[in-house]
């Protein structure tokens, strides 16, 4: 197992905790094996902690953007993933709609349709009041 | 050549002409042929008129997410004219460059440096005063 | 919600009922939330009203070429959904393998494979006489 | 080299010198390397030879289903072989253009506008009345 | 039904025999219906008989070029039937992961933790000692 | 500027001054903007200096993996670069097609032709002596 106490990898544990909770940070390293615990590395690190971190738009709009790519890219696991994040950095479910609504015109119609249905799932536990 | 005296169609034109100046407006439809005359009625109608124009995201926003649609699809050409869009529409260069970065982080490296060189040039012709 | 008298809405609502029966159209409308009711409205009025209404092109034709489409972007879960449509038209099943068969060339073989298998599930169904 | 007497090969070349004449045909082997050769003979023998020669569609319901495909997949050059190569299997401008807005629809607005702008060069030449 | 008595249709079968025993093999076309039977055809003849079998690479590094195709495209139905045949090949469970690693560079973060998610299925019964 | 004093950063710029020469390591940096230095950054740490650097894989089984999806994501520019890389990896010519033609099996014939398009242009320079 690599170094793991460096600043990139602190900070990405960090803003993971925060965004999906302890089953989206520690949890998933505890779990890890030595198959897939440098993809949760390059994640933490590359993905959180050098690109969420870095100053020059807030993490709402961050949260927005991650939804509108993986909408693109037709990412419906993914998808139900940060649309978890994204309520915990403040979007609400309106601001999601319309990103997936807005994103359909580049993308197509079933890059839209895959992720309304995507984040349902996610939105109908929330709105029943289950934690994540 | 169909009706185009509705309200979808008007508030497209509105928008495409705030976003891009008469040349991403009219002047389209003046040069428009037989062959993609519809193309820019759909262009104006459903994805200006009827997606831009919505509520619950702000229209600095919508770029941005537009931007990272494209740099997801890998869509240099129409990145070149939302970059124009989403200054007149009030985003800063910064913005722009993280929006690339952060998206780069789903859609994979060269989506970020297809994307980088597209607006470069955009943003080269910008910074010399020049009108879009 | 929105308005929906209009004549591309009607129009719309009308071959969705005639390619996917009352569960593809107002059943659906019936079941949709705040959060999706304007996915199936665009769907409607912008996919159905205003485009598969289009001269040029029969319907057949438009289901073959939507079904290459969706085999060209690996959407399996439409695919199904326009097999049914593509009966509905007057597709045969030997016109609807030769779609996937041509596309695969063009998309790859496992976006081939994920159509065969997309379609063989609905194929198993409508031959057994069951209602899609 | 590899033998390309066999049936395939054959038919293949025929498809190819009457889509698009000797250009798209024999003066590609005639002009092929090394290291491209191997490349047109798998387009010749599997995409021509075995794919377009089946029977279950006519070829010019398969130049529209390519015209999809190239569409959804964002392929300009392909998509200016192939319009050439319609309009050799009797496709009509008016279905090009139809296909190509019908494809918009499931791949995206900048999908159709790639297609157009890569067609759009080809008809000015073809309807010019220059040889494609 | 066509002839498979030719060259490629049988060194295809060899190599998917090799590769996934018997169930990826003649059982296959066992089970095939009028409507897939052309699809295994063009399998076992194109991709296997005239590709996998070219000189120039060896089996086991058109595996992990294969798992990458695979990993850039997002296909984790196919990743899990060659994660079977790469380990037949003689990849290492540490090529394998590394190849998923190194794809998700270019490819994005969510292609490759599909592929890692597909490929732990089948490792996990790999390593359970069941016969793929 | 943040601080590439780093070893990542640093073992980053030796592997692009190996396989690209000074052309595609200290002169990018040399011509960077305040717009694009990041990406070169992040290029540089996180692809070449934490992923191309891993053990696991050799540097010539890397540069045939770049070039698989690198074909499959069409991104002939890239496909230009990494071929030039691939050479100085020692990867051979043979090799370099045989990756094209594999993974257009996978990604599809015209995945395959952007990819020999693209790598004929470096090939032909290379062969006549001109450095990359």
């Amino acid at each position: 197992m690599t170094d793991t106490n460096d600043k990139a990898f602190t900070a990405g544990m960090q803003i993971r905790r925060e965004m999906f909770g302890p089953g989206g940070a520690e949890e998933r390293f505890a779990q890890a094996t030595d198959f897939n615990r440098p993809l949760e590395e390059v994640v933490t690190r590359y993905c959180f902690g050098e690109t969420w971190s870095r100053p020059g738009l807030d993490r709402k709009t961050r949260s927005l953007l991650t939804l509108a790519a993986l909408t693109a890219l037709t990412k419906p696991n993914q998808i139900k993933v940060h649309v978890v994040g994204a309520l915990a950095n403040g979007c609400t479910v309106e601001e999601i709609r319309e990103t997936f609504l807005h994103t359909m015109v580049y993308a197509g119609v079933p890059c839209g349709g895959e992720a309304f249905n995507a984040a349902a799932e996610v939105l109908a536990r929330h709105s029943a009041g289950a934690k994540p």
